[in-house]
């Protein structure tokens, strides 16, 4: 090839040289700043050819610049991975929170919002701040059953697969899974979970203990401390309610069937341990890690009543900000950051109990937390310069709520009354206690109740704690023959007058939400996916595939029988038919104290 | 600057100049295919220059081609863009098919799910097609209640706007919006409506007609063909059900109230007519637009009972199909692509009746249609090169939905039954039919019904039509001494049976879900959306804002009282307290025929 011939390739720049290089000189002049009017440099084939070259160089490099640019720009808009097979994963510090609204389906965002307009007085386009960030949907079906239990459905978190109701981290082959948890404790991260409810119960259990029935609280306390863990200690931060599993049978507020003092057994294993907001607020910016903070015996209250008695329980919000804190500052010197789960356990307490208005309070402050972990992401990533990940996503819907109510034959009108849920300061559940305590201290067991005494009685509750004025009859004689379901009748009373309906006191197999801070990074869980996905997408997100491998082994030839320890810390296998949602009693006053805590949301210290 | 210069500048390649030259010469083989082992040119200056000046060229060649195809993959892929501002709409030929799935909620996705993975011996994991194109939800107010009606639900996808229930494109303030589909046909676009209710039902009509009341249908048939539209005709296919509001008050299958033929009166506007399924096959590649086709007095049947008719009725696949080829050959040499609604209307009324069964088929036929769109677009695409983009969304739910249901005060187990809908072969509206034709030819009015005779014929019913063998007495007696609600009676038996729970016969005011062919183009309707987000969405991916703005103004002044024709083709304005949206009656036996036919889902054609 020739000179001209390459002029000719130029094309549409100019065939003429002469115009091509005072085209090249501006481009030049242009990169440089230099002005574009100077003179030409002397005519001689060799001058002529230097400055040809150098404009030619320029050009290259210009153009080699802008590939660099464009390719580094289309790098990181993540094109061409809208639906990636895998999420950034290989090396590179970084964190994940992963977020579990527990029984919150699509109609309790509604619902919430809704109320929460009325409440603030907002306009109609006033969202919640999670509607911010949703990204997809998940199906959530268990291994036997197309409703699933919390425990098969946070087994699907915690080891990617599904199995049955009931199962902690075990498979459908009743041998135990590799946790996530598990595995990025391996792999060098600092590990936390935040619950509202007891920390033993199922979804954060699957994340620190196996067992083949959800039902093995004590067990699964002594394996979350490190105890009979095959693996030791595998969380550093656990906040939450749950005590009462943790003292011994002879101490009050245990509910333990052994005398063993687990606090005891994690204060050897060199736990720090508190039991107060008091020490929670002192806590400041000096955790020590291993922490475990257990505020109530079972449950912690219901945000609607702890928001009275906020100086004795901490909330949501709260302790996630204090465990976000000691997680970032215990890992920033590590070359692994940190993976808590944070779970607002009670959304799904207030669905069984079919109380809107305790739910509502219950998705506000889940929003909260959301919001202090996005909050924290922005500053932790400006402080550290570590990505942070949040997932959020729930394991079912509790209660089949339906943002709507036909209370006649007569064709409904398109509405509902969040006026109703406004109205109320208290749940069902504490006005059904405040009842049973007011029966215990005048009724003694066997007398026929004061009929006129328990009806005042029971106005002056409705009205107080429920803000309802109109009792009707046959909800005052429900409530008085039927004392053992005041729960569900006073829960009953707001969803009716509010025009709410439910389905059920259990749960139901809609399809749930799934947030994430970020769209891009958190591709392979938009739109419509598998629990098992979420499940997948953690491990992946960690980097801990290897250690998941690794560990499954382990956990699955030490469960062998014959080998050291067997696999009796598992519990035994379940019988064909045999219930192990947990959920398989309704009258909850013949049951012991835990029964009666695990059916209507317990209430925790609170009330006890 | 010199050569020597620009070669140490190149850097990583190399700074001596034979081995640069090399390098340039390797990359230019590799750009023309020439083999690289060819001998060195002489070495003098003159030539080291020329090939200084090849290599340059050739690398700012490549450079530059680089940065083209960059930028170019850059914009197409929508980097930039994940969160735009406005969907892409200047300029450029364009198709939109907005599938509407009238009164499908989130439950409804895991109810069909499920039902077709039985149904088809399929795993956990085999989706519904729509699964694969979920983008967001949407929340769905209207501007007076918290639970929409589909007449403001649809304005709020036409106009853009929120309004109040029972508005037609009509906004709160009794005056009349531009719809995005007058805008559409004002810009050149080709439009269409497909339903499987009547074409006058509010979801079809807010596109092409204004009503202070969505119950004015007669007056909407008007305007649909053109004949009161301020504009004129503004819809190029029609196909669905309502034959009734089209033929005069003398003939049999009317439903108007007057004596105007709107058939003749379309035809005389240039309309092709059909109303059967035998004129509609033989349409095959030669549609002549306008075209209506009604197959049916009211609706068109249910899926569910259809598919036994499928010689009579076409199903919403089928009409989908038909539809999308007679747009696509309209347009093909004209400027402007096409815009069509096509809705899956009796999924809703299959939450109306609260009937599972003949609501999973509604949905699987909804997603067969989606299915054909979707292969339309990719074929379409090919073949013409026109972009199309569908968009899919519901108005609402409707029913209250809860796949769960506590049949006892025992606590609930975790499961609900397909197998139950699976067994059904007909609606419970067919049913009711059938018993009630039969009661009508047994049982004269005024005589005491022969209780022995109707129990056997309810038994073979409910065995033939729903699959149920295990009738309780009390049931049986309700069919008996409730017939006019044996609609009901017959759902909830089937309900029941597969443990499903519904809270009204009304709608209810969850999120409803946005599908999208392509997640990029519709960036703007990803995650948590209001409802009138769609409708703007739609205007501007059409282009026609202007159009709209336009449009909005003379329609405004067609309605100004003493401008001709004033509003009087809108209706009166509603009066305070004045119930508008369509829904306020449950015993439709003592309504006229088209009440029966809004409450229970008429049936249509196939039983009258």
């Amino acid at each position: 090839m020739t000179a001209p011939a390459i002029s000719q390739q130029r094309g549409p720049r100019s065939s003429d040289e002469n115009e091509a290089e005072h085209a090249i000189e501006e481009d030049h002049a242009l990169l440089t700043g230099q002005p574009t009017g100077k003179p030409s440099p002397p005519p001689s084939a060799l001058a002529r050819s230097k400055w040809r070259e150098i404009g030619l160089f320029v050009w290259a490099v210009v153009a080699s610049a802008a590939v660099i640019v464009l390719a580094v720009v289309y790098q990181h808009s993540g094109v061409g991975r809208t639906i990636p097979h895998d999420p950034p994963h290989a090396g590179g510090k970084r964190n994940l929170i992963f977020m579990v609204s527990d029984g919150m389906g699509p109609s309790s965002l509604s619902l919430t919002r809704s109320w929460k307009q009325i409440t603030d007085h907002a306009p109609y386009d006033r969202t919640l701040f999670l509607d911010n960030y949703l990204i997809g949907q998940s199906r959530t079906r268990s291994s036997n059953s197309l409703v699933t239990d919390s425990a098969a459905g946070a087994t699907a978190f915690s080891c990617g697969s599904k199995s049955y109701n009931g199962a902690i981290s075990i498979l459908p082959d009743f041998e135990p899974c590799a946790s996530v948890m598990e595995a990025a404790k391996r792999a060098g991260y600092t590990t936390g979970l935040v619950v509202t409810t007891r920390i033993t119960d199922a979804t954060p259990a699957v994340f620190a203990a196996h067992a083949r029935s959800r039902a093995m609280e004590d067990s699964i306390a002594l394996q979350m401390v490190g105890e009979t863990h095959p693996l030791g200690r595998v969380v550093d931060l656990m906040m939450g309610g749950g005590r009462c599993h943790f003292l011994p049978n002879t101490t009050e507020g245990s509910c333990r069937h052994d005398g063993r003092n687990v606090v005891d057994v994690a204060r050897n294993l060199g736990w720090s341990y508190l039991d107060n907001k008091r020490e929670f607020n002192r806590l400041g910016k000096n955790v020590d890690l291993p922490l475990m903070a257990l505020f109530a015996d079972e449950d912690l209250p219901y945000e609607i009543d702890r928001r009275h008695e906020a100086a004795v329980y901490p909330s949501l919000e709260e302790m996630t900000k204090t465990a976000l804190h000691a997680l970032s500052t215990a890992t920033k010197h590590k070359e692994q950051g940190f993976f808590i789960m944070i779970e607002g356990s009670r959304i799904d307490h207030a669905g069984h109990a079919n109380d809107p208005a305790a739910q509502v309070h219950e998705v506000q402050a889940y929003d909260r937390a959301m919001r202090a972990v996005i909050d924290f992401i922005e500053a932790d990533q400006k402080a550290t310069g570590t990505p942070t990940l949040m997932i959020s996503t729930s394991d079912h819907e509790t209660g089949g709520l339906a943002v709507a109510k036909q209370l006649t034959p007569v064709y409904p009108k398109y509405l509902w009354l969040p006026s109703v849920l406004a109205n109320a300061s208290h749940s069902a559940h504490y006005a059904s206690y405040k009842y049973h305590s007011q029966m215990s201290t005048r009724q003694p067991h066997g007398h026929d109740p004061d009929v006129p005494m328990l009806k005042d009685y029971l106005l002056a509750l409705a009205r107080e704690d429920l803000g309802i004025w109109d009792c009707a009859d046959a909800e005052l004689d429900q409530l008085i023959h039927h004392p053992a379901h005041a729960t569900y009748t006073f829960a009953d009373m707001i969803s009716r007058r509010a025009q709410l309906g439910w389905s059920t006191h259990g749960h139901s197999a809609a399809d749930v939400n799934i947030y994430a801070s970020d769209r891009e990074v958190a591709a392979n869980l938009t739109g419509n996916r598998e629990n098992t996905d979420i499940g997948v997408f953690l491990r992946r997100y960690l980097g801990v595939e290897a250690e998941v491998e690794a560990i499954a082994r382990e956990l699955r030839e030490h469960a062998k029988v014959g080998a050291e320890g067997g696999d009796a810390w598992l519990g035994s296998v379940p019988v064909a038919g045999e219930r192990l949602d947990g959920q398989d009693h309704l009258d909850h006053y013949h049951g012991n104290r835990r029964q009666r805590c695990e059916l209507c949301g317990g209430g925790g210290g609170m009330f006890q």
